[in-house]
């Protein structure tokens, strides 16, 4: 497979991670299928947006790949299908997993563009970031509720932090731009998955 | 009446209808007058910045019409005088009507906005239901509410949708621009209020 | 001291002061660590960020001063032991205080590069209310909170109207450019430190 094929395919991965997300907490909080559309997209492509709006890039991800918010559409129908066939404990670590593997494809690539677009590195990393977790708060903040990156305690927005800076690292150290690309979204989503298996907590120690 | 003139005329239309759905909206809350301007304003001039933000445009809307804003600003001392006026239940479906006229000619000029920038015809429609949902979302998310669009199961961005799409059909069946413009816009009108009367709802099976 | 390092000093002033109020409300809210620190950072850099997206500028102040992004990090490990130090009635005060720093420094220099920008005078005065009072929207929104400058009824963004509409005035009266920005700034806090005090409300009749 050329790089380019395997990028495109990770990529769609994350939509389809991020919009499956966005799916599950849609349906917790029972919105209509309009609902459940608007939230899968949101998540999905809420993160590359703001990039895009921040790097005054054009045309957005969304607009280019026209097909992948179709094939949304065709998953909004069946949704509530798929998700049923799913064990209830075993739909949250879905949810989790589909979530980690989004944040961890998004972030290092939004570090990517905006070192190619010439941001300093600690200002590409925080883009990186905000690009991986903004679908996520932009979901939780039209359902209502405080988002999942300010409250659960866990490494989530330190994880995609930790992994956008050993980007520019590890390609200052010699690696391979494209090898460090899937090096450093691959810790995220392992770092992010150990570190809600064994619950670890980043806290003050008044708690 | 010139076309420019009628135009411009529904434009300001929209822009106090949507206006008035958010004063309405603010007063169910109780906010104090400056939050019933603001909500106001959001609610109005929301969907078309975001129009302008991912397409790139300036000025504002609301930069090119100052006095529009002027308006709202008079509007917004005889608010709760005027609401006082009508009689709540004529009160809710007066909003529902505001909020569809707004709907109906934002979601479709930005559809025009987007086809005339170079978007292709999926992507135009997608940014049409946008403008014209995304002033009514804001409203909802600062008044700490789950944006109506996402929960009432009735159609709303269904109807918008369906509008949008009719535009480039329209025009493609050899319908001149201003005359599809119009009866799309009427469309999403016409296709929201029957939809609320009727009651019909959009939902999945488990309901 | 020159009128440049003057500036950068009342900038940083207004970054802090808008950056404890996120703190104080995040502690409120017992969120985590990253939550605390991603909530100080969109009330210190959300209105400054959404004034450039709107008038199109690049880079933003926090890619320009990323040294303020890295103190945000510090002060983000100490913020719940310094809060802790003062008392509670105190703290209250002190995030008015703050909280008005920022919205007349950041107001007034909104106004300032919107005019720069070629805006008009009144829109110019809106995009500068905008600038000042959107970071705490920002954090008030993530936070699952209808905004303070929505209910408190007290003088807040009518407060910052004044002042951002003062600047244009005392420029064309033939004060100093730099001399105006101050004096509006200024009377941005006094005005609304004096209204908090004094309880001044401004609400419809009804209340």
């Amino acid at each position: 497979m050329s790089p380019a094929v395997l990028r495109h395919l990770l990529e769609f991965l994350g939509v389809i991670a991020f919009a499956l997300s966005g799916f599950i907490e849609a349906e917790r909080k029972q919105v209509d299928p309009v609902g459940v559309f608007v939230v899968a997209f949101v998540t999905a492509f809420g993160g590359g947006t703001l990039r895009d709006v921040l790097l005054d890039r054009r045309p957005f991800y969304w607009v280019e790949h026209e097909v992948y918010v179709l094939i949304l559409f065709a998953l909004t129908a069946v949704a509530p299908m798929v998700l049923r066939l799913l064990h209830k404990h075993f739909l949250f670590w879905f949810f989790i997993l589909a979530d980690a593997v989004g944040l961890g494809i998004f972030s290092v690539a939004g570090t990517v563009m905006a070192l190619a677009a010439g941001l300093p590195v600690f200002s590409s990393t925080m883009l990186g970031v905000v690009t991986g977790v903004f679908g996520g708060v932009l979901r939780d903040v039209i359902l209502n509720e405080v988002p999942m990156v300010l409250r659960d305690g866990r490494p989530y927005a330190t994880a995609a932090f930790a992994g956008c800076l050993a980007y520019p690292g590890l390609v200052r150290a010699g690696v391979g731009e494209a090898t460090a690309l899937w090096v450093a979204a691959l810790s995220i989503v392992v770092l992010r998955m150990v570190a809600w298996h064994r619950d670890w907590h980043i806290g003050y120690r008044r708690r």
